[in-house]
């Protein structure tokens, strides 16, 4: 695999290939926990053969089919900002970086469009569309961070999803070069009954089907009205069921995030009485529909005996909504803490709660496990686990980490639940892809992964579980 | 291929296998009005070798993998009311009716799920959950005659799409059968980032990628309030600009259909106006919020100087929206009639359909080519064309038929717009889907085909054009 960087440059041009040691290094992982306290406790990771950048669609597809004639995998890589091990570059693999396919290709307000390229930051899209009057209504926490190529490969959910949707509900059209090098542009209408919706395989691919090379959004024009409300409640099951309610009556919220009674206290104790159970909602649209809107949930409120918090909390999560404390700080303090988001239906979600938490509390020397919900739908909600143990032998830190994961996957399919709402599947998750998509569903998925990269050279090890 | 009906009684049981004439007869094709046209010149169809009617996805499974081991093409029918020539059955085929999958499976009412098999009737699906006071929302104009899993395979769209989107949007999770006898069921969560969205790969398959053999739909409780409103414009164009406006101020009235001044005047003469653009609107929600966006489509059609007409023009419609005149009964008058749907962003619909009309008008004999909008979202909108000509020479009629279509799918391409909105491609569409989802689209869905069905035995001839 030696010559790969130089088969790169005479393929792509040698601006388009890097091989200095800190741009490899640089692009060896993402911020999985494991990998970061890999890399805190000093382990080497395992070094690219070269970082390819390519500049356009083209470029990615001859660095595509130049990694294909030499069999080297190729992990694409957008911010690097992913939580579950979607990256982690094998030895001698090629790192296709999205980084030089930046900034704004069209935007078009009648149709309320925007294309951007896949490598484009995501605040930049978005400020870039504010200043249109509009908003893409997508915002991952790691908005920051992540790109908008990123957010398809994911499939990523944003804290707004309640009224505006996930990334698939707010994707127009994309381009993508599949790993053979074939180019794909999706259709150009708002909606079709033409074969299977190709967007679709590449929403979640985590960069295993090919890369996503342009994203096109569906736009909104700013809201006219934006109120926050908040409501406290006797305990989350309470509180889902007020949820379970509005979405029922057909109100849609953009935010609307429940914690339990230790998250309240942790994060809104200045704002929620202890013990209670906390909801937070920001409604937007035009005036009348919000004051309908509000009107709504207070009622439903009501009827559950909920309490009225201050307002003050939703601010303080919208100011602080974004800046979460890095892993790494917690893991120098010998402290080995992650989330976890999964998904159920309203009449599981209650029993899934309470069989995580019941699991991970018996784990050695944990210290905290609680809930949130963030994502609501008409048929069920999400929850936001986060969990943090102190392992009395620092050196027990991956193994307690990998027995809360365990846990919590088996517990969310005991109850019924889906493993994955929003973070992907990475590495952490691909042995329990098999309880979410059942063994018919995997071996489908594996079908089309064989058909289109039959020699699995397109970020092996990620989604799929090993043979 | 004789053995074959014996194959499939000796893996099913022999109630499951039907091969007399008059059933062979009655699963032949769907209400193409090509296959119409050549029923009623007396034309034979091929014979399929036998119906197979499996009781659940287990028989579905044998008899799939009866017939690949045989290698005997296998026609998925539903209720067989497809108008793209999804159904043409070649001669020897084995046609597998979803007849005997009926019925409702569970409802869930906390979770507003209803799971049906298959080929559950539509309307008697609707039926079945509004007695619990819920609503599918979905509202196909075949409603009395097709089936849920056909909604899936064609990738349907209903009547009140604008609100509670179409088949894709109200699809919580289906279950289906490979060409291999594999069964896959879909996860079980309202949303998931695991993976490619496996729902995506059976919608809009038109039987060429697998059997749907369950379907589960996440509902909505029956509106509050349900208020028609009904607006004339100086022209189409104006008529489309207040839709435009309308979806990007946020409203969403369920129904928003919009006709040119031919159609308004033909359909409705008593309620528009001559020569105005009639567009009808129904509301549904809770009353503040019918109200505010009764209010806000007003001020819309006031700025664009629209008259008001009576809300009557909507019962109307409600009450006569599924008594369509056959296509049978215009062959018979000498009249070759059809009915084309297209879709494209709003820059780019006026322009298709000044395209379209004026390509249609140039035909020899053509009667008439009027269209309405009746699918709208943020980025665009449905063109729903109808077209009649009355050929001089009356075996000339196929040869017109084809023109029509041929222009439209042209005048389509040309615009920048889609060439399927909500009937799918069947044959008649084939050779148009390269012009939809480019070269690059077609390879992908070419690889995913052979990747499953490597024999090309599932609905051979529907959806991808010849090789």
């Amino acid at each position: 695999m030696s010559g790969i960087a130089e088969r790169l440059r005479a393929a792509l041009g040698a601006d388009a290939v890097r091989t200095e040691p800190d741009v490899l290094a640089r692009h060896t992982r993402d911020t999985w926990v494991l990998s970061e306290l890999r890399d805190l406790e000093g382990a080497a990771f395992a070094a690219p053969a070269a970082v390819v950048e390519p500049a356009d669609a083209a470029q990615v597809s001859a660095a595509l089919r130049t990694c294909r004639e030499a069999r080297v995998p190729v992990v694409p890589y957008g911010g690097g900002s992913g939580v579950c091990g979607g990256v982690l570059t094998p030895e001698g693999a090629v790192v296709l970086s999205t980084r030089r396919m930046d900034g704004l290709v069209s935007l078009e307000d009648r149709d309320l469009l925007a294309t951007f390229r896949a490598g484009t930051n995501g605040l930049a899209a978005e400020r870039r569309v504010q200043q249109a009057g509009l908003t893409i209504g997508h915002w991952p926490q790691s908005i920051e961070l992540s790109t908008v190529g990123g957010w398809v490969a994911t499939r990523a959910a944003g804290q707004f999803s309640t009224a505006y949707g996930n990334v698939e509900d707010v994707l127009f059209s994309l381009e993508a070069v599949l790993p053979d090098g074939t180019l794909v542009r999706t259709r150009g209408t708002p909606r079709a009954s033409a074969g299977p919706d190709l967007r679709q395989l590449f929403l979640g691919s985590e960069g295993t089907l090919g890369v996503v090379t342009e994203v096109t959004f569906s736009l909104r024009p700013q809201p006219e009205v934006s109120r926050g409300q908040a409501l406290h409640f006797e305990s989350l099951g309470a509180g889902l069921e007020a949820i379970r309610r509005l979405m029922r009556d057909g109100w849609r919220p953009p935010v609307v995030r429940l914690y339990d009674e230790h998250e309240s206290k942790r994060s809104f104790g200045e704002h929620c009485p202890e013990g209670r159970s906390l909801l937070l909602l920001l409604h937007e649209g035009p005036a009348p529909v919000v004051e309908a809107q509000i009107a709504g949930v207070t009622r439903i409120g009501d009827a559950l005996s909920a309490g009225g918090a201050p307002a003050a909390a939703v601010d303080q999560w919208l100011e602080h909504r974004n800046r979460v404390p890095g892993f790494r700080g917690f893991l120098e303090r010998g402290i080995v803490l992650d989330t976890i988001e999964v998904g159920a239906t309203w009449s599981r979600v209650g029993a899934l709660y309470r069989g995580v938490v019941a699991s991970l509390r018996e784990v050695e020397d944990i210290l905290t496990a609680t809930a949130h919900s963030s994502h609501s739908y008409r048929s069920g909600t999400n929850l936001y686990f986060t969990f943090a143990a102190r392992p009395k032998e620092p050196a027990r830190m991956a193994e307690i980490y990998r027995e809360c994961w365990r846990r919590t996957m088996e517990a969310t399919l005991a109850a019924g639940g889906g493993v994955a709402h929003h973070h992907g599947i990475g590495r952490v998750r691909k042995d329990a892809l098999a309880g979410e998509i059942g063994a018919g569903g995997l071996a489908l998925l594996r079908a089309v992964k064989r058909a289109l990269d039959p020699d699995g050279l397109l970020n092996p090890g990620v989604l799929l579980p090993d043979a």
